[in-house]
């Protein structure tokens, strides 16, 4: 099997699992074993231990693994009864509800896997030569981790493990996870005090600092003057609605579970806003349309809100309220394929400024309905042919790459998934494209055409930078702190070499401010070094060191981050400069 | 006494609701009489009828009272015992629970005034000649109001009218409800299509359409880039939080009534919020503070949320959820004086940009304590003391006018008010500047000293251009409609002549887009002075107009609003002109 296919990494990591699980158990016999599987770059298994164990007990089961691995010669399988199956688990009542689960309760055989002395209940899936394949493995972590991940459940002990066929892949792989940790948007946030989290405003809801604010806000003028420009209609609807409204959306039954309970207003329930959709059709509705206003792009930064159980609340990653650069075209029919691409355009534009590359750091993903699922999907074979085909010409047409996949549309209509991948390799969907056939009925959303009659419309969602929130995480993440000059919370340090300089550094201050470049003096009595070092620290673009010889010149001496010397600019020069990188979104 | 006098007018208009009273009863017998009152430029009577009347019936009932009013030489007091006076309104509930009232349940004797035939329940206050000085009067609406201004009361029937002292006066008063009716902001709102409302969202909830939204949005740029030129550090915090969190602030128990009910979240109680200041406490407590960062100014445009009564609302004037231009200044004692002058700088400047003129748009009020109400204030006389005197200090350094009222401070603290008079003439808060040493106690605030030392700091709270919604609704008024340019949703309409000119019409829009002018193009197959009257209908700044002799000078005919000719100028000429007077905000 070749060694680099996703299937011999499965067999490999979860072979790792079982070998982990023998240590566990040789180590700590009264522990009950639960599940073990691969996962993307590795495997975990969950134990219900008898004693509390922490990441310092890590190396000793790693020990443990090394030692017995030598006498793993390969996996026999082995069937036994239901009942023999539960013996192997004395008091394990995991095991024994797996058991009867796989066994539809007695009727069928199980099957364990053997090696060495170790054997477990599995489906199989495993390396040959364990003793000479399971050698490049390290344990990384220990979480908490709920039976079977409900929270109505008991609290597991997970150790998370990494496992690859060469030393210099795994090397490879734990400089990657360094790297990562460095980049964490959850680590950076707080050093360079982006964002924070309050217990007493509650879990999943983050206040944005000063800093973290100010580049949020250019990421919104950004976008918003962007949209602007190519034509969208930019509104605001509120962010808690009737829960009628859901219902006449057809929301409501498939998004329930992710919204928040209703507020009683005068006897009329209302809800925090999960989706804007219903809201931008209700403002479509406030007047007659004619054929010549399409299409109609309404866009809105909408605050949205949907329930994530706190377990899974990460950062800016997860959180129970967002802010979507969302918009819903309303367009005719034949309108819809320049449409949809018109907004890849306008993605593509976006991911181009952030520096981002189609192909290496984010992929199409055209995802289709199910016609047989007509409970998942709204029931329209025509509709669903229709605009799964002409997405899938809007791809074809821009010869992008993109993978399908089935029975990942909305309810509503098939979408294009733009899928990105954050520094610890995870995949997720950061925009989409959604073509509607449903919402136009249920809100009979109609323009007048040119014989002056109703017609319907179809309707396009989309969003262009998702949830501010997520797109925040990521480019902290993927400019591992350091913004582009345009986004960065202090665009220049000043930096005077002594007292004496004071003065003339608020000149320039003043003078840098009127052009508005944001500034920040570091002006305490503390050595130049020091002060330099700590703007480089925050990851400053621009540090401007003042002392007699540059205030001989009016000019100062400037050091692009990363330690670039550019040497004695002046004032208006070095303004110009700047202005030029801002305006140019410019990446170095 | 003095004609112009608040206690002459009152007389006047309370006499006058006596002769509606007297006319209604003459008309309408079977009527059942409540209460009469003055207020501001008028009066109005309660009644409950026993058939529906509306406007229409109002000319009679007016022509009713100048009939009686002939008869009437005065008023002339008399005394009767509580059963006396029932009997002068049988079956009327009303009445008979105000004669228990005021009676004290028969142990005191009721006063009533009697002019000609008419006589009335009444604790007096009238003319002297009213045969002489009700001449001036006019009703003017119909309305539904609750007995004693509860919804758990009966609905009664409620007449407006208003009374002058002069022919003149009384003109002139209709003359500017007259004006104010055309720039009713709601009636605006909908020709200008600024904003909507739908019965599916709920109600008063805005849903800004495309050119509302573009002058909100401009409104909220201007502000947050002015407020962050003078130090303000804006931040975004959630508009969710924990009940908790309100509940340290100590605003629960004061404003649990605005709130609504609480959102059940895993076993937390969280509140839409319907302040801020909590939350940039907590953004405060997130990071330690020294000295050298006072005063630190949190602002943010924050969604806040307060109930009101569905018969309350009233377009963006009164709605359930706003949008709030707030701020926190936390600073060291001795810099609040400083503090609240920047911040009555910045509220002066932003009036001024607006074209409001101190003393005849907005004024002063010093909103002071009540040393006894240890119910309504929190007690501490020495802050009072302290705070009140701060205050008084600003304004009185300022040269400013302003006027002094008791027991309208915030629980926490003193503040100056900026009271608005919209174009009813109702005057209301606007913007305040409150002084605040209680929450700095609950939070535990504190920063570090000179000696190292933690020291508590104060905290101011203000808002600058107050609530985003009441201050559109204010200029849409104020304007009526006809927005400065730098607000104006479109700025400039082209009007090519014919059809011939509608590619030099393109080549313009795209030549003043590029310098970020909002531009709409009158295209459409009608005469072009009807599309010059559409777009002067529709308030655009400017239109411009071009034919084969503007081509020919490849410039356009300007029409600046109000139907001012400027002649033929380059469209360079054009957009350097309108660039620098959007930059400089001009009003014309």
């Amino acid at each position: 099997m070749d060694k680099q296919s996703p299937e011999y990494l499965s067999h490999l990591r979860h072979s790792c699992a079982h070998l982990l699980a023998a240590a566990v158990m040789e180590l700590y016999p009264k522990t009950h074993r639960t599940i073990g599987p691969a996962i993307e770059n590795g495997f975990y298994f969950d134990f219900e231990f008898d004693q509390p164990i922490s990441d310092d007990d890590l190396p000793k089961i790693e020990a443990k693994m090394r030692e017995i691995m030598k006498s793993w010669k390969g996996f026999e399988k082995h069937e036994l009864s239901a009942d023999e199956a539960k013996e192997q688990y004395p008091g394990n009542v995991y095991k024994h509800e797996l058991i009867d689960e796989f066994s539809e309760d007695g009727k069928k055989k199980i099957t364990f896997y053997k090696s060495g002395e170790y054997w477990d209940l599995c489906k199989g899936g495993h390396v040959g030569h364990p003793e000479r394949e399971l050698k490049h493995f390290k344990l990384l972590s220990i979480a908490g981790a709920y039976w079977r991940g409900s929270e109505k459940n008991k609290m597991l002990t997970r150790i998370y493990g990494t496992c690859w066929p060469t030393k210099i892949e795994l090397d490879e792989h734990l400089q990657r996870l360094e790297d990562a940790k460095l980049r964490d948007h959850k680590k950076l946030g707080k050093e360079l005090d982006l964002f924070t989290f309050s217990d007493m405003v509650g879990k999943g809801l983050p206040l944005w600092s000063p800093k973290g604010a100010t580049v949020r806000r250019e990421l919104e003028r950004f976008i918003v003057d962007e949209e602007l420009k190519r034509g969208y209609l930019h509104v605001y609807t509120p962010d808690i609605a009737r829960l009628d409204l859901y219902k006449k959306s057809g929301h409501y039954p498939y998004y329930k579970e992710s919204m928040y309970a209703p507020i009683k207003i005068e006897e009329e329930e209302y809800m925090l806003r999960p989706m804007t959709c219903p809201h931008h059709f209700e403002l479509y509705l406030s007047q007659p349309h004619s054929y010549k206003e399409m299409p109609m792009r309404f866009a809105e930064l909408a605050k949205l809100y949907r329930f994530e159980q706190s377990g899974e609340l990460s950062g800016l990653q997860r959180v129970r309220s967002f802010c979507l650069a969302d918009a819903h075209i309303v367009c005719r029919k034949p309108q819809a394929e320049q449409e949809v691409n018109a907004v890849l355009d306008l993605i593509e534009y976006i991911a181009q400024v952030f520096g981002l590359e189609a192909g290496k750091d984010y992929h199409y993903r055209l995802s289709l309905g199910d016609r047989q699922d007509e409970v998942k999907y709204s029931k329209d074979d025509a509709s669903w042919d229709f605009a799964e085909h002409a997405l899938r010409n809007v791809l074809k047409n821009r010869k992008s790459h993109f993978v399908e996949a089935e029975k990942e549309a909305a309810f509503y209509g098939p979408k294009i998934d733009v899928q990105m991948k954050n520094v610890n390799g995870k995949e997720d969907t950061a925009f989409t494209v959604q073509y509607d056939f449903v919402m136009l009925k249920r809100f009979e959303l109609s323009y007048i055409n040119e014989e002056g009659r109703a017609e319907q419309p179809v309707v396009i969602h989309r969003s262009s930078i998702g949830a501010i929130e997520r797109s925040m995480a990521f480019l902290i993440e993927h400019y591992a702190g350091a913004f582009p000059l345009w986004l960065s919370p202090v665009q220049v340090a000043l930096v005077p070499i002594s007292e004496h300089h004071h003065e003339y550094a608020n000149k320039v201050k003043k003078q840098l401010e009127e052009k508005n470049i944001r500034i920040e003096l570091y002006a305490e009595a503390e050595s130049m070094q020091n002060r330099i070092r700590l703007a480089a620290g925050e990851k400053v673009p621009y540090i401007l060191v003042m002392g007699d010889k540059e205030i001989e010149q009016n000019g100062v001496a400037v050091r692009q981050r990363g330690n670039v010397n550019l040497g004695v600019m002046g004032v208006e020069e070095f303004a110009v400069k700047a202005r030029e990188e801002v305006e140019k979104k410019v990446i170095w």
